[in-house]
């Protein structure tokens, strides 16, 4: 399962850039400008390819509407990705509202929290009491939750998902939670990918000092 | 510089790695230990630390305070990393109360919008208009970052910023924006993160539904 995640991001990368081909008004792609597209090489693209039966022909290359049907399918994307947002702090709220999701199909529809002040059932992405959560997951068959819960609460909350048709969470509180064999967790550690920046941007520095030394 | 990545998440992980080593009561370690806590080759960390002449020996490993202190160096760790947020939405919100910074030593110095309502120079993370962006970053010689604005606003406050001695900007608006040679910008894309869990997701349930067939 986990030695997929490089061949999966792949796809997605192949449909999106073909989406944006066809867009364009393209019909038809070749592996080698698929590949200059993706930064992969052109053997790579057509390996992928062949590996989930997607065929074209030398000569004509690939027909961009059966390719992106076909990993729309591989994707899961002809189905609706539906989340709930557990925690609705200034980050939870933040994702009711984030812009980003409707373009990609992914649609907010409920939200969690302890607070009773918080709750709104007849709001138009509805927070509902945390105790309600699993009736709520199992009955609306939810794949993903998004967790934005206080760092304590996060691994139990984790536990009590494991017991519904949940399989993922994508996880923002400062914890690194870890990803099981049936359930998959990523976390969006920000402090990290901050740091990150900070490291690069120093070891830049250095380079471009000793680069005015010579 | 953007080869170096790799190179600087694998020191990070080290320090990382060691200060908790360190925490347990620990002082040495040799490089097999670190290799498998990091998830690499004994060989690959005695060639980073080579890389930047730090030097163990064969008996002894490596004295973790010296090989921290030297990481800490190189990484930049020894400075103060102060940030500023710019958009003060549910988002820059959030972050500016994200108890994950204060333990890596990250702190949020100040912010900014361009509504006046919600400016308040006396707050403890005082919120200045955007006008006076480019003066407090160069006063204060901020080097970071965190971009929370609306998509459109985007890449223009990235051309303001690079006009500062900011190097770069942590990129949460839903638009992929580029790097370039002297300005760093990592993209958190919330919702390519939460359609690649969905990806994996589907790819599991396939991949457990053919090996019930068998």
């Amino acid at each position: 399962m986990v030695g997929n995640q490089e061949v999966i991001r792949r796809l997605a990368k192949y449909r999106n850039v073909m989406r944006k081909m066809k867009a364009l008004g393209l019909v038809k792609v070749f592996s080698d400008n698929l590949a200059d597209a993706c930064g992969v090489s052109a053997s790579l693209v057509r390996k992928d390819f062949s590996m989930f039966n997607i065929t074209g022909n030398k000569r004509g290359g690939y027909r961009i509407d059966d390719v992106v049907a076909r990993l729309n399918v591989l994707l899961g994307k002809d189905k609706k990705q539906k989340i709930v947002i557990i925690g609705c702090g200034k980050l939870g709220q933040a994702l009711m509202n984030h812009n980003g999701f409707p373009r990609v199909g992914i649609r907010v529809v409920a939200a969690f929290d302890s607070d009773p002040r918080v709750l709104d059932a007849e709001a138009p992405i509805p927070i509902f009491h945390i105790k309600r959560i699993r009736e709520f997951i199992d009955a609306n068959k939810i794949k993903v939750a998004a967790l934005t819960v206080p760092e304590p609460s996060a691994q139990s909350m984790v536990e009590t998902l494991k017991k519904t048709c949940c399989s993922g969470v994508i996880n923002f509180s400062p914890i690194v939670l870890k990803s099981d064999e049936d359930f998959l967790i990523h976390n969006i550690n920000i402090e990290q990918e901050i740091e990150n920046l900070f490291y690069n941007i120093h070891f830049a520095e250095i380079h471009s000092a000793k680069t005015d030394e010579k």
